[in-house]
């Protein structure tokens, strides 16, 4: 910790600031410079109390932490790409991945229609909501239990793995009963509670980016599952809310090079959520393949416009077959197959 | 809705358009302007499917919805103030209250001490976190259980109410048997689960807007509250996530006459987590009481500095005694008690 | 400055950190953690180059400043509260002022008939754009010279003061020349020409924050007026660009204790530009005058539906003067006339 | 316009609606839906006031305008791409361009060497600021005319075409004389005065993104350019201000994709600003790429820890080489040259 004492201060309350540091289990160490005293405190942050407490002295004018406060998910600790093992394919590794289905999981029709076409343009994974985090009470909430039977049969029929949404602790074992990855969503980013009972089930875990999330927190939202001994955690960028209105949200894919450089687990872009509009999905998988995402997460749909939640960003059968053409040669001048 | 048609489209492009618009439930009803062809389409939004997934057709510029979403919380439902009954207190009626207490409960002596002195200075409920939500799983987790009854004790002790944040489905009717009101924290403003568990509890619900939510998701969240038959609900607005750094997060006072004319539910103010540093504290509770909120959540803690989380926003009792004095003319002056 | 360095790294890679930090004019000193080496660069920021840079070197891991980078404009320089002289009346004083009038000068009658009624309601200075930034050039683009004549006749027939905004270098004397007050507006903040050739003349500056301008950024320019010889500054806080559409802008109250806190210069409020919306101004400048705004710049015009620009965020004669009233009790409650 | 009345109004509150609508010359259309009466008014949104001032009048709820508010810039104006040319080149057809070269000109020796190396490695602009708008009046301001004579040699020793900023009204003359391009940067993206010198200059104009600014506002102020008969105009994304904070501003990409549909001007795109370090600027230009970019515009350094500003984000020239050779299978995979 870094702490920066205001100008024209006494004696005294300097004595005072170095005293709490030391009562706190830091070492203080003082720096004279020529507009300001400067205390580095040393000790471990992650095992002390952070000293941003010292804010409220009238003498202490800025506090600044050293360390990264994430540690299991740091390249720092595991300097390797990890990659997840799903099914019989592994993510992280050199295969580049399309997970792709429908918002919600609406009739058997639906799903098993929309498996093998995404099967049959090259996707690996099925993916599709049962329990549906709605903004509405009064929207379409998922099938829930029906849904994850829906999406066993789809993989079943056509041997794709499936990723689908956890929102609750107590569905826990029961999601991972039918799924091979389980999403938390945006709004559960931070839903600790939820995040030790999916990491738990010893699933695959796919963890988006909350709405407003820094990187920081991100990270130290997989800490969580990591910490809780599930080592298979990817993390997956879905766009964060800025003043832009033009798309939904707006796709930082500068987290590919991000994630990649501060952790070992692999990076996942989901550009429907990121854009909220299917006519920028394609060029937005272009961009993310290029950058070295490890996977994609796409929204698909037989008829966007009759789907129960979401249509607007959900690509035609015909759109994600022409993306999976288009993707090739980036996904070949990546370095990856 | 309204929905926007591109220029020159085809007429076959428009049927087609008419057409699922009427296939979706709702009634067509066109205007041709002098740049673009509008159609209205004529129908209760809330209980049919939403237009926005047409905005995957071409021919489509624009889908924009008229009606507000929420029903319960709005005003046009219910145009009077609702007031809240809390212990033997009234929150939303003439009498403004102060709800005072420390970050986390961290042991008897902090909170009974505490209890005390906020009880003294005028507060009227005490708050404290049991179970904290924490960035990091380093970071101290609350006391848990043993968290509540030491609130309880310190009810008992002062005959102060509670308020304490809930953050797991399971723990729901734990919390609520030593609680008067349970708060629904930022990062669980969209765990619709946890929210539909606490409102079956029947306690009243204090709601925190999200880090990066919209006014009309916090009304929609809330109205998950109503929704399930639990009527006294509390927004509490706790500042957003903006690009400033100076505060941890920009505390957004519009809300106060926002929220009172959107809704029918009080409104509370927590400047502590809004600016994130206590030196700002007196003055945002002033501009608040001006401004119409029904009450204000503050936190206090003997000593800041060793606080155990969050100290730099803490006040200590003599920042609250005075606190409380100089807000008195304010309270005057907006007409309250 | 402070240096963090990665871990890990080799005695060579440290000691070309200390040689370059050594080159750029500082004086290092080596803090050796438990997890990282710190490295606090000793010497005025402000006169030697920014040590950012090294950021770009593989072994540096962050690099942080000490110092703040404003000097005029900090209460460090100058701890009393500064007052603005404004023809025969004092910002930054006692007295409360506030300051009213059309968002843009559209003909004589307007503008005489709206410095009235602001003055009747007890307005001290008028305010009117002549020259306006418009988002489309489509736009209404003020009246330019008419319009600051038109300015000046209302001066003189009504003894207000006049408050207008500048948008080019080379109308500077022009507008000096019929206004008591310049305003530099919130898209041309950091145009820094501009700001200069405003200084220059001589005339008080009102200088609004950038849609996304950082405090220090705010700070930053208006330490360009006092560098440049003039010492009659006034901040005005006008809204910021957040994800909420509710509001045109987030309207960010916690400026007026910061302003106080970090500098001496008077802080005025501009609740029209801030909400975009007129029922929301009553509420908000009671807001702004309990936390301790020096003045209010608020919107007013005869019939705002037929307003030539931004007719949805002004209030009419009517309001303004039930506004002034209900300030009343706030402007005594908070101190001052 | 769309005009949207609030539920159980009068009759004589909606004939007064009506009435004013026609009265700023639109004809009113209205539609009586299950919940809201919605009025379309007719007429043309870009030659009319806004009816948005209707919003002060308690029987309005909103009011949403239907047509797109700029013409020059829009594909709907000029389906085909616009290409730019910019010496013996052409910015926006088959070849992709890199515009490379120090954040500031310094000394004849820094932009002759860097202009030599960008060139070697297949850049064919250089770029350099002889006129830096900086944060803080103490930080160095650019060498001025100075500048533009060793910019205007580095061109002649190179045969590279050259763009610089220009920061003032009365320096577009001066600056026209010695560069092929003029940039706009991010502070000034709004700063219309400047836009219309720059346009009349008749030189190609690169203007950046504001720090906040939507879409429709860029598109608006290109439209500044076009409408003073200047057709040669690029967009240039360079990062927008968000809260994270571990990138000093979020380059969106998804630009690329929207001004490729809204617009027919070229898109490049600024990484070294985007992401403010180095260590990420690879990665951008490969998406940007293969998103569709038309070019780039990246900073480069002889020695990035001495630079004299901005040295935070700048590549050295071993960096940009490897930049170029890695970008060739992307570019390839982009279809261009």
């Amino acid at each position: 910790m870094i702490i920066v004492l205001k100008p024209n201060i006494t004696k005294r309350q300097e004595t005072a600031v170095l005293k709490e540091i030391r009562k706190l289990g830091y070492r203080p160490h003082v720096m004279r410079g020529v507009a300001r005293i400067v205390i580095g405190a040393i000790g471990d942050e992650r095992t002390h109390q952070s000293l941003e407490t010292l804010m409220t002295w009238p003498q202490v004018e800025n506090v600044m932490p050293v360390q990264r406060r994430y540690k299991l998910v740091s390249r720092e600790a595991h300097p390797d790409n990890s990659a997840v093992p799903v099914r019989n394919h592994t993510i992280g590794g050199k295969k580049f991945h399309v997970m792709a289905g429908p918002c919600s999981v609406e009739t058997e029709k639906q799903i098993l229609k929309t498996a093998e076409v995404v099967k049959a343009a090259g996707a690996t994974v099925l993916r599709g909501g049962a329990f549906k985090p709605r903004t509405s009470p009064y929207e379409f909430q998922g099938l829930g239990e029906k849904g994850l039977k829906l999406l066993d049969k789809a993989r079943k029929a056509t041997g794709l793995a499936v990723v689908t949404e956890l929102l609750s602790e107590q569905d826990a074992d029961l999601v991972a009963e039918y799924t091979d990855i389980i999403q938390i969503g945006t709004r559960n980013a931070q839903n600790f509670q939820l995040l030790i009972a999916a990491a738990k089930t010893g699933k695959p875990i796919l963890l988006k980016r909350g709405l407003s999330m820094k990187i920081e927190e991100w990270l130290l939202a997989g800490e969580y599952v990591l910490a809780n001994e599930n080592s298979n955690l990817m993390f997956c960028e879905r766009g964060i809310r800025t003043f832009e209105s033009y798309t939904r949200n707006t796709l930082d894919l500068s987290t590919i090079p991000i994630i990649k450089q501060e952790s070992h687990c692999p990076i996942v872009i989901d550009p429907s959520q990121g854009a909220g509009r299917a006519d920028l999905v394609i060029a937005l998988c272009k961009g993310a393949v290029a950058m070295g995402a490890d996977a994609l997460l796409v929204e698909v749909h037989p008829h966007p416009a009759e789907a129960w939640s979401d249509g607007a960003q959900q690509l035609t059968p015909e759109q994600f077959a022409r993306l999976m053409h288009e993707l090739q040669p980036f996904i070949r001048a990546a370095g990856r197959e």
